[in-house]
């Protein structure tokens, strides 16, 4: 089913209420009103109760939610299920870091090659995953689907490298190089990790707590 | 100064505007109206004004923002410019990527020491930040400020950790463990780095693009 008109806030949230939802599963919890849900998030129930009215309807009135039937149709909604194809460009400290410790899994993506330059790691492996040349980067993505490329690869190249893999049909970047990625293509879509705002926030609340 | 009751949604702009004027600046943009600068951002004008309202005035009406200095006043605003003392606990892959490629000084942070267990990382450095032992932790905090803790280490440790510096005297974490940290304490400030809700929202929009 393809949604339009749902806003970008909402959308950000869909994630949260997601892992929430897995949490209130692990501690064994069954059902949930809004309320009791928007009181561990720090979210009106009112919003919650509107947020979700954009993708269907997932409670009954007055007899709150099943826990687990939410998460299962938030999960559907993230494409949790869709067993999307992940590929890594840049096998450095932040690629080894996400390769060893990221759940990949639990978010539906399989990781299936990570590429790099240096010769010291092509050829080998890290968690199961084959660390490939970038000179073989243009061939592997003709023959093989690549829904989502992880960038973490210094900034001066990075646009770069974009532009290449849209060239190529990639349609889809998890951008680590704190470079504003653009592309004149609709369809490409960018979603960016920006260590510094998060940062700041913190500096921010610091300062006036 | 202090500030109250301003919203989260807008605190967590703040670093945009303070990114996009930086942009703005090395672009050599002296001037910008808020229409401009919200179509640069995605954002609508009038929002803009509402955000800035929060914190005085910075402009004037009809002849838009000073982009340098906006920039400065909105920095001051994050605490860029108040240099906050920063730890990173876990020299791993994640430690080692943040004090290679992070620029913390544009963010107003000095980092003073990373901590880790390993005995082959302990006394060595990483682009000049001192890598010391774990067990001189808690001595290091009780003689040194330290205003913000990076906890780059693994999950299963993570709340036995920041309840541990937190008995220590520690108020800020930026945490990427992972795992929701909370304290008793609403002095004490956490701000997650959540990889997970970055990957789900891009899956969600390849899936409804």
């Amino acid at each position: 089913m393809k949604r339009e008109n749902i806003s970008d806030a909402v959308i950000r949230r869909l994630p949260r209420y997601y892992r929430q939802l897995t949490e209130l599963c692990s501690r064994g919890v069954v059902r949930i009103s809004s309320h009791s849900l928007g009181e561990e998030m720090n979210i009106t129930a009112s919003q919650i109760r509107q947020d979700f009215s954009c993708f269907g309807e997932f409670g009954q009135q007055g007899y709150g939610y099943n826990v687990e039937e939410l998460r299962s149709e938030i999960g559907h909604i993230l494409g949790v299920d869709q067993d999307h194809h992940l590929i890594i460009i840049g096998a450095g400290n932040l690629g080894h870091a996400l390769l060893h410790n990221f759940p990949f899994h639990t978010t539906g993506f399989h990781v299936d090659a990570a590429f790099d330059l240096n010769q010291n790691l092509v050829g080998g492996s890290i968690k199961g995953v084959p660390i490939l040349d970038m000179e073989e980067l243009d061939d592997y993505i003709k023959t093989n689907t690549v829904d989502v490329v992880v960038l973490t690869i210094p900034q001066a190249v990075a646009q770069q490298m974009a532009d290449r893999l849209i060239e190529l049909g990639v349609k889809g970047f998890w951008n680590f190089t704190n470079v504003e990625l653009s592309s004149s293509d609709p369809q490409v879509q960018f979603e960016n990790i920006h260590f510094a705002d998060s940062l700041l926030t913190l500096s921010y609340r610091i300062a006036n707590r």
